[in-house]
């Protein structure tokens, strides 16, 4: 059994690792932490948790991370970098769902964050999380930086067009469309129902955060520069994301379906469908799968790929799980198998 | 044109008012005050009324409200009772949609809204804003306590049944059921969208503030002393109030259908509905009208009575519009005409 | 490994069958039928189960279902007790999702359901699939009507009052809400989202189908007669019925969270709630959990109960697995352990 | 008063013209068809129009149109082409709110629409009716082509761009969020309150029937051919559209924002907002106005417009009421005034 901690548990990502690990055979949640309400149990904020964990919260200090295997940061961003030193030296592996450790460069994640990176030297060993992308270097990881949402999908939307040098890397469009519990568990008047339902509006034109982590993995997989306008919207549904991403085509007859087949065969979370399909954000409601189809719109030099997961597990918490996975030598599925919740 | 200041009106109740003066004809909104947001514009904070409102929002020490022929206090509980002296002085008519003059007994108020009442003796004068059972009154109040939303659907649909001695009124229940913009324009973890959305809970089940309301105007209209069960529920829409209300009758054979529409004969805004109708909240939204339908459960010898009505228009800012059409002589529909929004 | 088929696998409640048999460890789902899509893969008509399944649809005639150890039907009432016969006699188990078997009187199915029974006879040895009620009945039985969503959450949420003799029996009031996937996987207009979503109505209330069952299995329970007013309401969720339930005490000083704690102690999907608690719809989405609070209402000689469940679930697909698991000597909880899904 | 027939008046644009048109003040809906619900009260039909219209829906063949000085025709494709000839010569103008009157070509309607055109004679007259582009003709017209939904959306918010030739016309990227009334009041599976609600998806990838009509008014517009990709995706709101639109800049340093308040200044129901801006669909939910605002996206040489619009307002029934106005010589804006619905 992996003796597991978790910092931060009250979001939405601190519950839905909650819920995934309660089906996985090998995880023992020693310790979930909220300094706001320490002493409270899971099962009383949480209700669907009722039965599944006798924990309580409790408050950072008194956690005792250290005797853990591995700790999850489901935190806002700055605080797993604040405490990364002192786990590490204690043998604690860490995977951070916040952005501490997503961005190579320093002096980007203080652009971006607002805030001074507490140990730009974990960088260079930190390794972002994607599995589809990373697998060998997690495994061996002491630091995941577990990838934002819209990021994993844009990324893995893309990615085999890049590699392949297909497409014209200046000109990469990703329009997307989020659930709001990409938002977060907050008490915030733009996110509330009489706000958010029965209404749909885009925003961060201007610059959202993602935007850096996305051009960083894109510029990975592509030999030449990446320049992508990015626009996130959201959509009244509670969980999934949906991507639509536009690349001009270089070479025209190239076969994009037979190559997304190839690039993902054998991979357990990505569903490359069929030629024609439209995937649905609930087709992968409560699962780590990502699906993705390939289009070629008519009358058109472009490709159009519509990649589909769900925000808070292949874009959070499952995807962490996976990484986790990877990290201890288990089968990479465990305790990710349940199918999707549909209706 | 009818002066009109409006204290307090960032919130739903607040903006609801503005929509519909907008098309009032006699309608001259002088003056809107909120203190957080004082300077900014009105079609800043609410882009619906780009085009249809020049105001800003001014700080209340500085809004002139005693210029105004009438001002609505579209504010939390307590403001209304605060100003009230210095408004009457000046001639100008008040009609709170808060609670501060829907309870005849100030030791209720204090019960209840746990503050003490800083005019009581002007409760004896202040009518309770239904027009369809105070209308002559209302005619000519200088100040009118606006019905709750829940308030107005249980005392109108109960009504006739009380009115004429049919029921048993000790065992009376209003099972009510309300959109989400109910509980107002906040910052609220359990109004967010990804908490209330595709959910369904029943609150305040062990005492609503709604309740000593309801029951006062129940026992007006009774003259039998009435012991009710409210329990409310949230449900995921936005405007919309449901009540299903549960009455024995004791008088089996009596005609219920002839009994509401003779009682509400005439009445602009209430619809009692063909038997065998099932009124639908949205064939209300966005309008001043309340439907009902009566009914007869089989094998029983409840009367079942089901109303509707858009909660921040019958149920706060329409019925607002509505007694100050009576206040200054209008028409009483003035202003209130727009259909239903539907779909 | 059980061999299982399902008849009319292409309804919500073939689905989640689907859903939920893809996590169970001792499921073989040999054979699911349709005679409409035979021949399309199951996973093309439900990408949710895309890797999950390789069945294809098959007509009913060439499904082979004496193959199997037990065969589900999910299918329109009628279609099961047509087949009955043949599948007993070849030592086949039924569990019938529609209402086939759950009424013992034929007289009555045929009222509310408008068709002759097929098989009377065997609604002798039928037996109604609520395990909390019948536990030991349901390991023996060759044919277990599943009930109806509402009959489940309305019945175990009366169940310890009514055994107890705690209330008058002739006053019984559900007030019930249902979330839209309860009307079933249908082209149906007042089903669409246009119409049902931000609209909260009643329907129903001259009398559902439900409400025989209901009264059927209180009457069971209670040495009494039973008189239930039943009233359906459509709220805009896909899942879940919550059921507020209104019983007049004959003793106002029972202890009533006893009873009910006592009743449901060592029920693996009954969460009798801490005093004051409101269950929520969602707390139980994706799973067989029912939970339920019981309340005094103030000023009342009322019982107030409150239920919630998933009604595809212990509503429907989870319960006849639960019902499955004893039929056939396993962990009743087998295949059934996945936390709700929230938010 | 304007005598006015609507054919086809049980759709959702249809009803759409009956709330809208009984606001207005020169309106006189004399006559309303429906084949199939001849003799149904329009108030039984549409319950938010109780106490609006004492009309029933009659036969098509017993409707006596050509006494009416203008048809609305609310109907599936191919209705008003057969009707055209015989109202023409009675001297009865025609708005079309189908695509029988939208594109110049037979030969283009009869690809897309799958139906050889009744009167391509007719063509060369009718005129496409969005009034900020062609309103001088339309106040002529004997026979408009009224918009679909998503053409009016595409065209206000490229036009400035595409007038000015300022953009690579060849690489234009339409990708559009619709809410769920834009498909119609249709008994239809995909629509369903179960499938379509908590779900976003994209839908006619490979050719949707509005193509053809937007490109056909982008190169009105342009002095270049126009290339379009246009991305459809169905997201769970029952009203509004929001385009997102890209469009490659020839110059970059271009006053986009000085260039569409230019192109629309006065315009009505053109709101060209602030820098800046982020439009929602709910902010003209139920009202005449579409809102654009342009956007230059970061590290990009891209122009990045929003609008939106209430599909069955302006993007339907209200722009038809507004070439009616045209039509008559009557304001614009007559019957059109009612604020925005929000929340």
């Amino acid at each position: 059994m992996i003796k597991i901690g978790i910092v931060g548990g009250t979001g939405y990502t601190g519950v839905e690792l909650l819920r995934l690990l309660a089906q996985h055979p090998e995880a023992d949640v020693r310790v979930i932490t909220s300094r706001k309400d320490a002493g409270t149990a899971v099962a009383q904020m949480f209700p669907s948790l009722r039965g599944r964990y006798d924990l309580a919260f409790c408050d950072p200090k008194d956690a005792g991370l250290t005797a853990c295997n591995v700790v999850f940061f489901a935190t806002p961003h700055g605080v797993a970098m604040a405490q990364a030193r002192e786990l590490l030296a204690a043998d604690v592996r860490i995977i951070d769902l916040a952005a501490d450790f997503r961005l190579r460069d320093a002096a980007e994640f203080e652009r971006w964050y607002k805030m001074p990176h507490a140990c730009p030297d974990l960088l260079g060993e930190a390794v972002y999380g994607i599995p589809e992308i990373n697998r060998e270097a997690i495994r061996k990881a002491r630091i995941v930086g577990n990838p934002g949402c819209y990021p994993t999908a844009v990324q893995l939307g893309f990615l085999p067009l890049l590699e392949a040098g297909l497409v014209d890397t200046q000109h990469l469009i990703a329009d997307c469309k989020s659930g709001v519990s990409g938002a977060g568990r907050k008490a915030e008047l733009s996110l509330s129902f009489s706000e958010a339902s029965d209404n749909f509006a885009a925003y961060a034109v201007a610059g959202h955060r993602h935007l850096p982590e996305i051009v960083q993995g894109l510029n990975r997989a592509s030999a030449e520069a990446v320049r992508l306008v990015f626009t996130p919207h959201l959509t009244p549904i509670i969980r999934g994301i949906l991507a639509t991403l536009y690349a001009p085509l270089k070479d025209r007859d190239a076969d994009l379906q037979a190559l997304y087949e190839k690039r993902y065969r054998g991979e357990p979370f990505i569903d490359v469908m069929p030629p024609g399909s439209l995937p649905e954000t609930r087709s992968v409601r409560g699962s780590n799968t990502l699906r993705i189809a390939v289009h070629r719109p008519p009358d058109s030099d472009l490709a159009l790929v519509i990649a589909v997961e769900d925000n808070l597990v292949k874009g959070a918490a499952g995807q962490a799980i996976q990484n986790m996975n990877l990290m201890f030598g288990l089968p990479e599925t465990t305790g990710l198998t349940a199918p999707p919740v549909m209706p």
